[in-house]
């Protein structure tokens, strides 16, 4: 499945999951537009790939299409996440709220700087890097997320290949080399901030008109 | 221009920047594969979209490509940032030493929670979001990165907006809605995940055969 295919997926999956939590039992192609940014078609499109969802005209089963794209994306079952990087970063992606309702949840937390390990990181203890291997021996864990500067990033990937970690989620601001069987996902902040600006340039012609000078209630005497 | 394009392209970007650094003066396209993971078939077509890079055999000069990539990213000018929310991942973003080589400058870091306005972050003071607009208006950023909770993600990329800002990036676990005008980049960990994970399951059935059982000099008595 490309790439583009599986970001939309995630992203109606994500928006499932919240009207899920507000208790909406349906919804329609066309709902979905505004939220995410993404076309009625294009959701149907996406949707009529895998088979059969909801009924024309009566709309979709939040529930059931919740479900069928978790399983789709593997997302449906437990899964054991190391992360390496007790930093900002990593603290804050630890601290993510989102893991659990994906079924991801961090088992343990690695580090190499002498004066964080054996300290707590949340409700984790930081751990040695150099425990890596022995730790996940135990664990199985197969997902690891890379928070640790540049010029670490690789030795950490190699690390965690070798402690038996099949996919990786790379937020250091280098590249890492794929290894044969290894899933990698870099997510590069330039990057996103490139894509961005590229558009910003592209939209500056379609500018927002100056908001119609409406009365101010909060200014008001 | 599609967004996989201008992904591959700001990946050029960031490999040529760490080149150029390096010292290294030419490339041929044989050896972006390795640290990019993509194929020298796809980097030539990419480029041919733009005109005229290099020569057949000779391959490319890493300053004259890295400037014209740089140049259709539209980050080749100062471009001016306002980052709200000062958490850890708020922290982390500020720290990130790769801005600067793409021209991006945060110039103010606004958060909402009294205990935190006025204090610093690394070299910057914490602003009151309510001084957003106001600060703005001498500074004239037209980027904003959001690094707050879910539930305020919305409310701040109007208020980043109502401020003057053209294009959000966002680090929010909730998508925000795009206003006419303004480019929305949402960055979802889970998503990033949702990739990761798909594919997790996909190599499976091409899992790594088991390390030959070589000598390992280091267990050597």
């Amino acid at each position: 499945m490309p790439t583009p295919t599986l970001e939309r997926l995630s992203t109606y999956l994500r928006y499932l999951l919240e009207l899920e939590r507000a208790g909406v039992e349906t919804i329609r192609s066309a709902e979905i537009e505004e939220p995410t940014g993404i076309s009625a078609a294009q959701f149907r499109k996406d949707l009529s790939y895998f088979g059969e969802f909801g009924k024309p005209g009566s709309g979709y089963y939040v529930s059931e299409l919740r479900a069928r794209i978790a399983t789709i994306l593997k997302l449906d079952r437990d899964q054991l996440v190391l992360l390496v990087g007790a930093g900002n970063l990593g603290a804050a992606l630890a601290a993510f709220p989102g893991w659990a309702q994906y079924h991801l949840h961090i088992a343990a937390v690695f580090d190499n700087n002498i004066a964080k390990i054996g300290r707590r990181l949340w409700d984790w203890e930081i751990l040695d890097i150099e425990r890596l291997a022995e730790v996940n021996e135990k664990l199985g864990a197969e997902i690891g997320i890379i928070a640790v500067p540049a010029e670490a990033a690789q030795s950490v990937a190699d690390r965690l290949v070798a402690a038996g970690v099949r996919g990786l989620l790379n937020f250091a601001p280098a590249g890492i080399r794929p290894a044969p069987g290894v899933a990698v996902r870099n997510v590069s902040l330039v990057q996103e901030m490139a894509v961005l600006t590229y558009h910003l340039g592209e939209r500056s012609c379609n500018r927002l008109p100056d908001e119609e000078p409406a009365e101010d209630e909060t200014e008001a005497e």
